[in-house]
Parts: structure tokens; sequence; C-alpha cells
């Protein structure tokens, strides 16, 4: 089956079709995801309606007016724009969009239909009125049915349309009358009109089966010019199509089944592609025996044909599908093509530009600085978008909260040496800095896990050796900005290639579960600084006892609690409450005094209500319920919403929590000490030298945990243009360690969490969709000002203390549990972890699980689980302070799996490192079958789009 | 397309169809869906597998040896029973069973290659040999070409079978040798074996491209005797098929999609029923034609065909299709397929024979006893049967913690009147009573809610009139069962018709409100009675004072507690605790003496830990984790786990939280009374006529939850076969009202969620099903025994008080809550409420949704929530009392929406009354279409099966 050449104008260069496969960065469109997926044909979308004409030959009435009135007319059953929605006629409203199901038979007969009715291709005609006309003058009719037929066309249908809120059907059928080029006034109205792009094209379908026609009536019809075609489209949009398919009742609604499937057929983009361009009958036919070469069939047995399946979440590509028609039809030179196609599989396996090595000193510095210089000026006029607002106040909002819950666990971590006033300050400068330089703005500098833990760490080992701690840290700041600088020098950013999933996941595992554990551990704390009462407890009494002479206070001068619980003797006492007590003289005895109770459980109580409510209202995204809008707020703001709920509980008892530390002054938290950090302090002067130790364990945390993130951000899943600048980035913060170590601040690298989540408020997304298509991703808008904003805005925020003070921590330990939970659940190892619980009858149908042997995935695992275990005994050992060698570690445990595991297998449980990429054959990659060549199983990764791994809710 | 006459043994009479389609009650096999649900053909399951052949021409190496040597076996590449299962060759394992797709093109080439190859039908071969040397003879082949094909198709395949664990492929493929016929040991220990029912036959498909061959050979091979043909399939069954699909190479892998079209149409009941009755390749061409006729296709551009399918949870009925085939072969009797056609779509309008009146006095009840008199031996031997000691294991932990729940709960609303030891005696006496006379003793007798909210608002009017309860209750009692004994006589249980869904539903509701509403008021009850302690309180010290002589006590002589908090002068104290202060003469002084701390929060932690875990666990049956038995004892025992956690948490911590309270000895909980209720007491002798007046409300209460639940119960998609007994479960429940009420003891109506859970518990499902099939429902063992059992242990387990004292209260309002909620939302109202807050574009896909317009279902569901309201105003204000008259008033109410609503938006939104049922036409009940004779819509029903309504998890 051949195509005839299309005109020359039509014919599309190879080179536009080959630009418009990547992501032209002015475009910013509306969704057309056939024009624009495909790339080659810019043909406009098409909507294409089905309206049914029922009736049967009751002769003696139809007879007796000049219309058949008799004839019903219940148009609209059906539409299409990507997908098949059918009017639901009892609930009056459109079904969900489904993927269209046809029977065999309906599209036989409309094959046959076709190559016996009229065919007019390019038809001139300016009106409905005009087309009928052409049409029924071509049908070899009599005069009389003729005219019959003429009327009916031309019958206002009854359109059922939905507007904003409501929807109505319009009034009944009237007579043919002088306005029936001119639209209804509820088409205008109709809502679906916004949704469609504009220069999106009409095909109108007509079926039925009419009693007083004896013999078939079919006609395809493409016009010159699209025209309106009066109120026969529900939406007065100019028709390209139009299609006639008439005939004597025959049983199964033949002809409605027929309209349906030249209305899927139309919608095929395939068949548009060739009808579109069709110079002959035998045109549209091949168009359609290739259609019916590609469809899937179902077995009747095993399916119901009526089942409504939901469109798939992503759409088959239908590159190679159009390219191979293309091909055949236009000849296009075949080495072209398979060049093009080799690029696109190859892109993946080689390093991006930003990670290959220059080989001079500060090569890498360099080229990101001259990457990025260029778009400068627009990383500031690209922000112009109402968009940046709402993202400015969601990541402001985050930025505060894990300011306030880092800067709480920082300050008792450090016994005040860092603060939440330090943690502000700190976030302001560095975040704002960062912004204002780095090779990729939209990264959002914070406290991060590994950090926080590090500096726990240092700090006890700097109390258990009596050091003076931030002179100490200074140096250690001095030293690991050193480091970072030959690191840059050297271009040892490169090396992120070699941090595979494994790696990844292993450092966010560690993390998370520390996380978890810390939040656990703090409320179990609590327990202990206020104890629970039991029945058994010796005495819980507390009285006042007053000094008076002769009495009291004799043999318990000084240790007031420490009574014995049974001989006090006689003592001039009240029931006063210490306070009071204290005031009025007295001495408050007994073990009660200071027991304050009902706080341990009401802090059990506010840590699972704040750790619970984050959690649900985190899920509330992927609910049925409220509007998307409101969804996407309250998920967003899941840990916002769950503090303030926290906070008002507690505020609502009022019982004596224990509450966030803030201090009332701007300045530091730690009493007696200035902004500016003493190089020396009380240490001995060998300490700076000493400082390289744990400055080279930290440099090597800070480099993975900055490019780690770096590597996340820049996927190329994100359709970022303005490149990455690993280098600058690293180069960026190096400086800040060094700023912030003088002035005593928290240190900071790129949180892989927020800054996904700063990204994804910054999504550009295709918004008028066809029903059932999902939007589709254009790209993020890359500027530094959100950043920048957000970061003003958190140094602003230092003047919040008088708010602060009043959110309780058991709160802000179930929002760290809660992050850690979700930081945990995100990454791939838990999802395999969970694997090892399910009976293979009920594993999801992973793709992993399709490739490599159960047996393999659980070694895998357990391989993972055990170095996890690892890590967290060295963590909880005096040696905790090397962890971060460890995490080093991982990649080298990763090398060691090469000789465990086949390249196949680790491409699929985990990536590749460069040089496996390299050993692995290009055949080698589909371990499918010998004779994949086909695309028989290939097109499965379709079903499968690639999102991050590590895709964490933020805050 | 005509299928020739079958021969005459093989054609099933009418008779025997007919019979085969209801239920036949010894019917207890292995699930065979297409044999048993069709009915007509008795043809066994079909396994069918699709061995591929591969390989490409090596000139030279295959001309040397005898055997191709180069060619790859990988076979066993799908397989097929329901549903086509793929192999993943990378990881090892079987794909889960998915809706097989084809394409149209390998239909249309494994036809035309069918038309010209080699057709056998009734082949006598006894082996493989035999049967290879048959094919290969028919062929026209070169001699050397038969002999390498011949021994290629001996060669041993490499098989891939899973056993109870384990997976393995057997050794490379072999040369042919002596013992092609054995079946190897690893096909024995197949553990798919196993699944299939006795005497399911093979299908083999060879396909496969060898190089060596010049043109295509085609043949299928229908075995007059089913022959294990080797290690050719995986089971070693007989194969009744065989189907050879070879040919050079062609692109596509074209002879591998056309050897799963083969397998595929061998799959299809239909063709499978005509393949195996025809007699000339023209059948066999005719079976395919139909089948294609039937496909359903889905279009390219909109469906990736490699996605797979997940299996229907509903299968198409292929009674239509076959029965339609059969009579156009058989030419079967119209008028006889049309009656009874007709009965079974009559059926669910026509009242069922036990709820049609006699019109004699006790006319019901006679025929209720002459009805299940026949079955009584048998309600005893049906029970002898391993799944019944789970039930009644089940059912007796379920009927313990509900007497343990309301015990406790009657004990607090009648002040000890009922009671824990009340409860568990009165269970097991009226429920054995019950199970030994009832009409349906499936029925589980207990407390239920409504007769809780009633007895505790009689207890509070007898109080508030100072009344002698239990006379009073007594006279009650007496009444309730003369009315009742009235309503059998009078054979009122045929009104039950007119409970349809909505009163069901508004009874449902408001009973699971009153249940959460009273577990959140006993909760918030229990801070007040254990008040938490704030910083502001005036003073929370205790201490120990003596009286000493010239001091103490002076001024505080009688009211210890109301010391003021400042001036207690001097006094002998000590911080004794208060018991242990009182035993050495002292007199604890202080506010908090009598303050525990600690024990409201407890107590709500308590409370919500067995709510949400019961809810978790609840939910575990559905999670993917676990095998399906750990799931299923997981959420069956949810609330008993629940309860367990509750009391090891509260032992753990050892509190002081309130346990429920059981007599230690066995006799009444109220102190002084004995078994026997006096019958007047202290109460006038007037009382027992006023005590009509509660005992009609009463009566109208005990009727509708009675009725209700024995509606629910014998449903007809329970497919129970003894029959109900309505009258007869009334005159039961009535002599039983009388017997309690006389010793004191709660009263007892049919309990719908616990009879449910019995019912469940002794469901007969096929048990071994094909991969994706689901296991389909055979009915529910119908005795006396298990209920019988359960209740004499709940008689032993009177015994139990010393355990029961643990169990704290918290713990069962907890319970309670998870009751209610679990309750409220498996009704369909709370879906219909729920779909208030979704947006239209978010909703499910309901049916109902297709056939009413939102605003009607919102109209419904905002009346139903306005009599809702109604209902709790009365509950709240002092006319309470008269709620169950209330109650009758829904029915009222849903007899006037027939104004509102028309009738067809009431059967969706509701089911229909009997006058209703009579109005409608019977065309009207399919409301889609004027043409809807056609089967295009009405099958959608087919996808979602009829489920109860009410489907609570007990306990």
């Amino acid at each position: 089956i051949k195509m005839k050449l299309p005109d020359a104008h039509e014919n599309v260069p190879v080179e536009d079709m080959d630009s418009s496969l990547g992501l032209s960065p002015s475009f910013d469109g509306p969704s057309n995801i056939d024009s624009r997926e495909l790339g080659i044909s810019k043909d406009p979308l098409l909507f294409i309606q089905l309206n049914e004409l029922l009736g049967w030959p009751q002769a003696l009435e139809w007879r007796e007016t000049d219309i058949p009135q008799i004839i019903l007319s219940i148009p609209l059953y059906h539409r299409w724009m990507l997908f098949e929605e059918k009017l639901e006629v009892g609930a009056g409203r459109w079904s969900a969009p489904h993927v269209p199901t046809l029977t065999l038979p309906s599209l036989q007969k409309l094959r046959s239909l076709l190559a016996k009715g009229l065919v007019l291709l390019d038809c001139p005609a300016q009106s409905l009125l005009e087309l009928v006309e052409q049409v029924i003058q071509a049908e070899s009719l009599s005069p009389e049915l003729r005219g019959q037929l003429q009327a009916l066309l031309l019958q206002r249908p009854q359109h059922h349309i939905q507007t904003r809120g409501t929807c109505w059907g319009s009034a009944h059928p009237k007579k043919a009358s002088h306005d029936e080029n001119i639209p209804l006034k509820e088409q205008g109205q109709n809502s679906l009109r916004q949704k469609l792009p504009p220069g999106a094209e009409a095909a109108a379908v007509l079926a039925g089966e009419l009693g007083f026609l004896a013999q078939p009536v079919g006609a395809f019809v493409r016009l010159r010019d699209p025209v309106v075609l009066g109120p026969l489209t529900e939406v007065p949009i100019p028709s390209r199509f139009f299609c006639l398919l008439l005939g004597p009742p025959v049983p199964r609604r033949g002809y409605h089944e027929m309209g349906r499937a030249a209305a899927v057929l139309l919608s095929d983009p395939q068949f548009q592609w060739s009808v579109r361009r069709a110079r002959s009958l035998h045109d549209l036919l091949a168009a359609l025996d290739i259609f019916l070469e590609g469809v899937t069939v179902l077995p009747p047995g095993r399916w119901d044909s009526t089942a409504r399946i939901p469109p798939p979440k992503c759409l088959p590509s239908q590159h190679k599908r159009l390219r191979s028609q293309m091909q055949e039809v236009e000849g296009l030179s075949r080495p072209r093509r398979a060049r093009t196609e080799d690029r696109d599989s190859h892109e993946p396996h080689k390093p991006t530009p930003e990670l290959q090595r220059t080989g001079r000193l500060f090569g890498g510095l360099v080229q990101d600085v001259r990457r990025k210089a260029p778009w400068y000026p627009s990383d500031f006029l690209d922000a112009l978008h109402p968009q940046c607002f709402s993202a400015v106040l969601y990541i402001y909002l985050a930025t505060v909260t894990n300011a306030i819950t880092f800067g709480g666990l920082l300050g008792d971590a450090t016994e005040g040496a860092q603060g939440v006033l330090e943690s502000f300050l700190g976030t302001a400068v560095a975040g704002a800095a960062f912004c204002l330089m780095a090779g990729q703005p939209l990264t959002i500098l914070s406290s991060t896990g590994p950090v926080l833990v590090f500096e726990r760490l240092l700090f006890s080992f700097s109390r258990d050796y009596s050091l003076d701690y931030l002179p100490f840290r200074l140096w250690v700041g001095i030293w690991v900005a050193t480091f970072c600088l030959v690191l840059v020098a050297t271009e040892a950013s490169v090396l992120v290639r070699y941090f595979t999933r494994f790696t990844e996941e292993g450092f966010c595992a560690l993390i998370s579960l520390i996380f978890i554990y810390d939040a656990l551990g703090k409320m179990l704390n609590l327990t202990r600084a206020y104890p629970i009462l039991r029945p058994g407890s010796p005495a819980y009494g507390c009285f006042c006892q007053y000094p008076v002479p002769g009495g009291g206070l004799r043999e318990t001068g000084r240790d007031l609690d420490q009574v014995r619980t049974d001989d006090l003797g006689l003592v001039n006492a009240s029931l006063l409450s210490p306070p009071e007590c204290t005031r009025q003289g007295g001495y408050p005895r007994g073990p009660g005094c200071h027991t304050v109770p009902d706080i341990a459980f009401f802090s059990l109580l506010l840590f699972l209500t704040s750790f619970l409510f984050a959690m649900a209202l985190k899920h509330v995204r992927t609910s049925r319920f409220f509007p998307s809008v409101v969804r996407k707020v309250l998920s967003d703001f899941s840990s916002v919403l769950a503090i303030l709920l926290g906070c008002s509980l507690d505020a609502f008892l009022g019982l004596a929590t224990p509450k966030l530390l803030v201090p009332r002054d701007f300045k530091p938290t730690l009493p007696g000490r200035g902004w500016l950090v003493s190089p020396f302090g009380t240490n001995p002067w060998w300490l700076t030298v000493a400082a390289t130790l744990p400055a080279l364990l930290l440099s090597i945390l800070i480099f993975m945990d900055q490019q780690i993130t770096a590597v996340i951000l820049n996927r190329k899943e994100y359709r970022l243009r303005k490149g990455a600048g690993f280098h600058l980035d690293l180069f960026c913060v190096a400086v800040l360690m060094l700023l912030t170590s003088v002035l005593g601040l928290p240190w900071y690298v790129s949180a892989t969490v927020i800054s996904l989540a700063h990204m994804d408020s910054l999504r550009r997304e295709s918004r008028d969709c066809a029903p059932g298509e999902a939007p589709s991703f254009l790209g993020i808008r890359e500027q530094r000002l959100t950043g920048l904003v957000v970061f003003i805005l958190t140094g602003i925020s230092i003047f919040l203390a008088p708010v602060l003070k009043f959110i309780p921590m058991p709160v802000l330990y179930g929002i760290f549990l809660y992050m850690g939970v979700t930081a945990l659940s995100s990454i791939q190892f838990m999802k395999r972890v969970q694997l090892l619980l399910m009976p293979a009858k009920h594993q999801p149908d992973l793709l992993l699980l399709r490739h490599v042997p159960l047996s393999r995935v659980h070694l895998f695992t357990a391989i993972q689980l055990a170095c996890l275990g690892l890590l967290w005994i060295i963590k909880s050992t005096p040696a905790a302070i090397i962890f971060p060698l460890m995490l080093l570690g991982l990649v080298g445990v990763r090398k060691a799996l090469e000789w465990v595991f086949s390249p196949q297998e680790l491409l699929w449980l985990d990536e590749l490192m460069p040089e496996e990429e390299r050993n692995i054959p290009e055949k080698g990659l589909e371990p499918e079958h010998p004779f994949s060549g086909s695309d028989s199983e290939d097109s499965e990764l379709m079903y499968q789009p690639k999102v991050p791994e590590i895709n964490i809710s933020v805050n």
C-alpha cells in the first residue's frame, strides 16, 4: 500500500522537522499533542463530532409533510478530540474521556461504503447549504428523496452544551430556516471552545438509519477552506471534514457504529495526516488500510467490548508510525533518519557537556561562567510571570519551616552555638548570595540532614576534648573551603557520574533514618523530662512549707526535694502552687512540685497529630475530593498547616509544653559572643592544622551532598535550557562556607527536596488540554528572582520571634518524622524492600521485575540493606565522625557489584557507571529477545514515563 | 456463515442445558468458568501453550549435522488458560495474567495459512512421534527437509517450570531420543498442574521462523483422543489440539504473532466450542470469521498495543454468544429460548415465595416450618467441613467482642441493671435457641445499636419517673412479644418489601452516627472524670496530715479536700501516697490527692490507637503485602487484635485507666436481685397496661431491625438454597424476647454485620482458578451447627471474668468508633455524600451517574441528609423514645419521593417499591436508547457485579 506524493508546499522540510523535535525556547502555546509531539505535521487539532439521525418508516406521516417530521435527531452522541466522550443521555452529561473501541465489521462496512460512495476532496463549498447541495446532487436519488434529505440535513440539531456550570440542551429540532449558517448562542458560550487551541478545526460525522432510504448513502468531504457549518458542530469552529453515512435500518445500530468508526479514524493522527493530503479515493482507502494494520485486537471472550478503557497516562509515540509512512510516501533519505535515531538512543550514554573534563585548571569553572553569563539578563526578565508569585510564597514558607526546624535542632545539638536566629540569618545571606552567583539558580540552599549530623558529631567531639567550639569550627570551615576550591580547580565534579542510584539511595536512606530516629528519640527524651506518674510512684505530693520559728526546715535545709515521704513532722504548710509559694517566702516541698503532669502524653499527641496530619494532607493531592487548586495548596502547604494545627491545639489547651527557643533581640543565640568568630579563642594554635582532618571528612560530605543534589536537579527530564554549572555551584558553596564559618552561622549546601519543590512550582505546562490528555511538561521557568525574593523575605522573618516562640517542640519533631518518612518512602530502594514482603503474585508490574529475576532483585536489595546497616553501626560508634568516608565507600561497593551482577541487571537495578556504559554492547541494552529489532516489546517503556527518583515532598 | 451440524452424541440436550444454569446443590468441584458458566458445552478447560522456534540459515553448519543444531529453542514463551501469561525471559518468571492483544494482520495471515495448510480433524495419533510423522507426511517437502523438521519437532523443548517455591529451566535442548513420549520429571512437579481441573486438556502451538524453509508450513490437528505429547507442554496433561506454524523468516516476528493469534483463538470459548465440533476446514475458518466479527478494535494512535490490560473483574457472559451460535447451528426452538430469557429478566421484579401472602392466620409461619423441616437433618450434616472450624473461631471472637462491648455500654446505660455477665448469658441462651429453631440459622442474634439506644431511653424514662426498671421492662417485653406474635399471625413480614435501600440506609446511618457520637462522648466524659492539670490550676498539691494533739485537723475536720490553698497553719504532715496515708491513720489533704494525672491523655491515646489500628488492619485485606491467608486473618480479627494491642499497651505502662467492670461471681450484676424478675416490684399495677405504649414503639423497632437484616441476609446474591423463614424468625425473636425479659437479660435481634460475617466465613468458592480468574462464588454452607457451637462457647466464656477485667474502657470505645465508622462508610449514601465534594471531572464512573443527572443525585442525597438531621434532632429531644416511629416514617418519605423522582431515577438511586415495579414498563427499565435492542450498552452492567449494599466488617 503506497500513498501518493502530496503537494510540494505541504511537505515540511526535514530540517524543520528535526528542530521541532527539540524544545524550542519560546514555545509556550497551548497543547496540541499531535502537532507538537509529531513535529512533522503542523496540522491543527481536529474536533470530531458524531451526530446521529434516527428514524423509521411511518409511511403515512412523512409523506404528508415536506420534511420527515418523525425523524428524531439525537445528535452529538459522541465526540472526539484525543479520546472519545459519550453523552450519557439519562444523566445529561459527558462521560469521562476513554479510549474508543470499535468492532471490526463496522470498520469493514465503512470501508466498503466509502469505496462505493462519494468522496469530494478540496470541496469549495462556503456554507452548510452549499455543502449539502453538492453532496446531495452527487447522489443518485429521486428528486423527492433529495428534497427530504436536504431538509433533514439542514435541520438544526439538538445540542447538549456544557457551559461553565450548567448544561442544557437547546430547543427541539426546528425546521430548516435561513439561519442555518449562524451558530447558536449556546455554541458560542460552550466552555469547550476555550479548551481548543487556536486554529483547531472540526469534523462532522452524520450517521443514521432513515426508513425512507432504500440504499446506503455515503459521502466523505474534505473542504478546501474550513467553514463554520452553522449549528452542526457543538463548538462553532470551522469544519474541515464532513462525513455522511446514511442508510435503511439495519440490526445492531450499524450506521451508528460506522459513524463511530469514521470518527475514530479521523481522530487517528496518522489517518488524519494522510487524509489531509489524500488526492483520491484510493489514498483514502489506503490510509484506512494502514490504520487497520495498526489496530490492537482484543478477543471477544476475554474482554467486554463495552468496557470503557481510561486514557493511558502516556500516549504511544506517533513518531515511528508517521515517519515510516512519510518515508514510504516521500522517500526520506534513509541515512539521515538512521543518524537521527542513533543520536537519540546514544545520548543518555554520553556525558552532558557540563560534565566533560577540559583538562585545564579551573577550566570547568571558566566554562560554567561562560555558559551562564549570556543568560544573566534573562534570568531576571524570565521571572515576570504570575506563577512566580505563588512559587515565592510556597518556597518562602518551606524555607522558613526548614529554618525553624533545623534551627531548633541545631540549637539542641550545639547547646546554643547555632540557634534559630543564626539559622534565619545564615539561610537568608547564603541563599540570596547563591541565587545571585550560582550556576543553577533554581537550587535552594538550606541546612541539610548530613551537615546537621556532622555538626552534631563535631560539637560533641569538641565538647569531649574541651575545645572552644566556634573557633575550631571556623578553621574547619576555612579548610573545607580550601579543599572545595581544589576540587573546583581540578574539575572533580565530573566524578559525579560515579554517583549512581545506589549511592544516592544509600545516602538518602541513611539521612532519612537519622531523621526518623532523631524525631522518635527526642520524643522519648521528653517523656524522661516530664515523667509519667503511675499509681505505684512513691508520692506525687507537693506543698508549701514556711520557715517558722521552732519548727520545719530543720533537717531539710538545703535539699528540699529529697524529703522522705513519711517523716516531715510538724511543719507550717499550705497548698500554694510552687511559684506563689516561693514569692511568699516559702519553699515548695515534695517530688510533685517539679513534676508537670500530662505533658508527656500531650506532647506525644501533638507529635502524632502533626505527623499524621501532614501525611494526610500530602495525600490530598491524589484524592478525588476538592478542585485541583485546593488539593494542590493543601498538599503543598501540608507541613505549614500541620504546624499551625499543632500550635492551635497547644494554645487551646494551654499546657506548659516545651516551646521553640528564640532570642528576643537581634544578637547571637550564644550569650557573650559577637558576630565575628575569633580565629583562635582558647584553643591551642596547632588545632588550626588539626582541623584539616575533620575538614577533609566534611569536604567529602559537602561534595557528595552538593553534587548529588545538583545531578538530580539538572536531569534531562526537566528540560532545562540554560545549562548547569556544577563547578560554579561548588565554588559558590565553598565561598559561602568561608563566610558562614567566620560569622558563626550554619553551613549550607543545596537541599534536594526543597529545590525540587522550587522547580516543581515553576513548571511550565501546556494549559488547555483536550479531554483525557494529561498536561504536557514544557520546561521550567529558569530564573534567579524567585529564589532571591524568598531569601530576602527569610531575612526579614528574623523579626518573627514573637510568633515563633509559640511553636511547641513536639510539633517540630512530628514534622521531622514526616520529612524522614516521606524522603525514605520516595526512593526505589524502599519499593524493593517492600517486594520482600509481597507474594510474587501481588507484586506490581514493575519494568524491573520483567527483566531481572526476583532472586537477583532481592540480592541487590539485601546488599543495600547490609550497607545501610553498616553505616548505621558506624554512625552509632565513637567513630561516627568518619561517616562521610563511609558514604564515599558506597561508590566502591557499587563498583564491586560489577562482579556480582551483569551489566544488564545493573542497568535495570541501578544506573551504569561510565566504564560499564562503554563495556555494554548497544544490542545488549535490549536483552529481551534475539529478534528485538521489532517494536513489539520496547514500547512498553512508554508506559512508565521516567520521573525523578527522589521526589520528596518538601518542607 | 453457518456451521455444520455436529455429531448427535456431542449435542447436549436442552434440558441438561437449562438445569446446569442453576446451581446444582452438589456442585463443589474446581472452577472451570467456561464449562460451568456456559452450561451448554461441558467441554474441559483448555491449557494452551505457545512454543516458539527460532533459527536462521547458517548454511554450512546445519548441513553437517542431522539436526539443525543452530536452531535455538526458547519455547513456552506464552501460555493461556483464560488469560495470557508471558514468560519474562530476563526475570525468569511468568508475567501477571493479562488480556491478550493481537494485531489484525496476524489474524489475517493465520487465516490464510490455515486455509492453505493441513487440517487434520480427529487424528488418531497416539504419541508425539506418530503425530509429527502424520503432519510431516502431508506436507509437500523434500525428504531432507522432512527429516530435519521431524528431528526438530521431536527435540525436547526447554521448559520454564515454576514449582512451589523455585523455578528452573530444564537442560538445554537435547537430540531427539526414544523418550520423547515420557514427560519430564519437572513437568510432573509443576505446581500449575494442581490448579488445572481434572479432565483439563492441552493445546500446543508451535510457531517459528526457520531459515531452511522456503515456504510456510501450517497445520492444525485435532486429536481424536487426547494424548500426552511428551515434554511438549509444560504440564503433562493430554493434548487435544496441535498447531504448527512455521515458515521462512519474515519481519516483525510474523510467526510469533501468528502463533499467539492461534493460541488466543483456541482460548476463546466460542471458537473452542466450534472447533471441537468442526468437521471440515470450512467449519474452522467459519469459526475464525465469527471470532473476527466479535473482536474489539482499539485504534493505534490512542493505545499502545504492548500495554498489558489486567483481567476484568467480571468476564463478559458467553451465554449470548454461544447460544446464538448454537441456535444457528442446531436450530434450537426459538420459543423455548425466549421463555428462558424472559424468566431470567422478570425474576427480580417478582416477590420471592417466602414473601408471598397466604391469607391465612399464621399461614406464613406454617409455610416456613414446612419449608425448613425437610432440611433439618442436613442442617447438621452439612456442617462437617473443616471450614466450619475457622468460622466458629472467627464468629466466636466476634460474638464475645460484641458481648463485651455491648455489655459494657448497657451496664453504663442502665446503671448495672444489665451488665457484662447478663450480656454473655443472654447472648448464649438466646443465640443458641435461635440457631436451633430459626428459619434462617445463619443469622447471629446479638445486642444491636437500635435496641441499645431504646433501652437507654427506656431506662432514663423510668429513672425520671422513679419506676422500678426491671419489672417495668418485663411488661414491655411481654407486650412486645404479644405484638410480634400478632405480626407473625397477620403475615406482616411481607411488608419488608417496602423497606428499600432508602430506609435501610437511613436506619444504618442513624445507628452508625449514634455509635460514633457515643464513642466520642464517652471519651470526653473521661477527660472530665480525670481532669487535665494546667499550670494555671490553683494547686495540685497533696500531703498526708496526721491528727496530732494541739495542732492540725482543727478547722478542717470533715471537709478534707476543701482546704484553702494558703492557710493550713502548723500541721503534722508527710508525703505518703493517699492509700498509705489512710492506712497509717492520716488524712490525705489537698486537691491533688484525688487527681490521677496523665489518665485523660493516655486514655485518648489508647482510644486513638485501638481505633486506628483496627482500621489499618481492616485495610490489610486489600493490600499487596503478605500471603492472602495472613491478610485475611489480620483483617478478620482486626478488632480482636486492636483490643489486644490496647490491653498490652495499658498493661505495659500500668496506669490506672478505667477498666471494664465484670462481676466475680455468677450472679446478676445488680446487687440483690435474683435471676427471675418479679412481675410488679414497686410499680403500680396500671403500669402493666401503660407498658403497651413503649412496647408498641419497641415492636416497630424490633420488626424493622430484625426484618431489614433478614432481607439483607436472604438476598439472591448469596445463592441460599434452603430458603428463608421471615415469619419463623420473627416468631423466635418474640419468644426469646419473653424469655430474656423474664430473666432480666438484654433483648436480642438479628445483627446484620455479624451475620454477614458468619455467612462470609462459610462461603463456598471455586478453589483452583486459572491465572487471572477471580474465584467464583458457589454458595454458603447453610447449617445450624456453627452458630450453635459459637453460642455454647460464649456461654462458657462467662468464666472469663478474671481476664476481661484487664480491658480498659477507652479501648472498647475505640472499637465502637471503629464499628460506627466502618458501618457508615459501607453504605452507598456515603458515596453519594462524597460526590458532593468531588468535582464532576474526578467522580468515579458509577453506573448511577451514567443514568441520572448529577443534580438529581444531589437532590436525593440532600433529602436523605435532611431526614437524617431530623432523626438526629428527635433523638436529642425528650421525645427521643418515639424514634422507632420516625424510622418507620422513612418508608413514608420514600413513598412520597415518587412525586419528586421518576421511576427510572428511583430505580438507579434506590430500589423500587412493589407498586412502582408494576407501574414501570419493561422497556422503561432500559432508558438508554430507543434502539436498545442491541447489546451495545447493556452489558456494561457486567462490570459492576452486584454486591450486598451493607457489607460492614464485623466485630
